[in-house]
């Protein structure tokens, strides 16, 4: 009995053991197109395709959670900009894009700091990101305006050193370039910073 | 030919089957005693203990890689606080403590800002980091001073709302509780916000 909310990675081949094991225990697997498709191989019980995410899913979720065993799959990690905090349960950790794009860009977690942009504005956000640290990774999709974002460093006292987008990252269709191809993009700032205001981001 | 770090996570049960593939391809396998136990189901090359590392045996790995597949193995994610930074070559991600401390916590990696405080003095990084967002985790070890920690309220102009201190996670002594009992631990501050100067770190 009870909930689950299992990451199945950003693309096939990122699952763990564990998280296999999860899955093909559950009596009922929730999930977006995209992740039941990565979890298929292990999912034994019933499949429910998630074409929106509520309230009324979350509660219809926790409903069946008291007699059955329910997975709520999340692509990625639960824990990044993901299902993990708005469904109640236990959470099992999957590989996250984030982890990916700073694999490519050989840049450490602790270095940076994470915004999510997806569906919101956050340009104040990712200012004060590069304020306290000079290097920001931001979740974004095709809305996100990344001329807005060059714009930015003028009002802002700041350099802008390197700007890196990683689309699809995992797929066969990866690409680290200068334009945002997909829903599913990394941004990676990196910023010089050049003002006294900005001195607190200084790293030691 | 080659080097790859590979992600082998926290404890038993995470590795991804990409990793385990990596690892399975390779001539020579570098790492911990922990993380070489970790992966030995999947090593059929050659097994080289790591007891330390330093500047040579970042030069005898880069060597051996002109000849042969050399994998590194990092426990965690080779991108916090791992040896993905340290070692030139193409890093393949593993589920990290933080992943788990986020999980345990349901707090998401967007909220919160990660402070690496192992062997170092990280008090002024995380008073800027809890000015940032009011969430913050640590990476620390059983030198880090807690009650330190728990004085530099009074000097900021913030209250300490909760202090979490997870241990061993993914292992089977897990504890999450209020004292540091691991060479392996993550520290949760989450902080409340009272005076003007700290306005910067309010959440949208």
């Amino acid at each position: 009995m009870g909930v689950m909310i299992v990451g199945v990675g950003p693309a096939e081949g990122y699952l763990t053991d564990r998280a296999k094991e999860i899955i093909s225990r559950a009596d009922v697997v929730f999930g977006s197109r995209r992740a039941l498709k990565l979890a298929e191989p292990y999912i034994k019980g019933k499949r429910v395709e998630m074409t929106r995410f509520d309230k009324n899913e979350v509660e219809k979720i926790a409903k069946m959670g008291v007699e059955m065993r329910v997975v709520v799959l999340s692509t990625g990690d639960p824990m990044v900009s993901g299902l993990g905090s708005l469904v109640d349960g236990r959470v099992e950790p999957g590989i996250s894009s984030v982890q990916l794009a700073l694999a490519r860009l050989k840049v450490d977690l602790c270095e940076v700091v994470v915004v999510d942009a997806h569906a919101r504005e956050s340009y104040d956000e990712i200012i004060k990101a590069a304020r306290f640290r000079k290097k920001v990774l931001i979740l974004a999709d095709k809305r996100f305006n990344l001329e807005k974002l060059k714009g930015l460093e003028e009002l802002e006292g700041m350099d802008i050193k390197r700007i890196v987008v990683l689309n699809n990252l995992g797929m066969e269709n990866e690409e680290v370039g200068d334009s945002i191809k997909s829903d599913l993009a990394v941004i990676y700032l990196e910023m010089d910073v050049t003002d006294e205001n900005a001195e607190g981001s200084q790293q030691r």
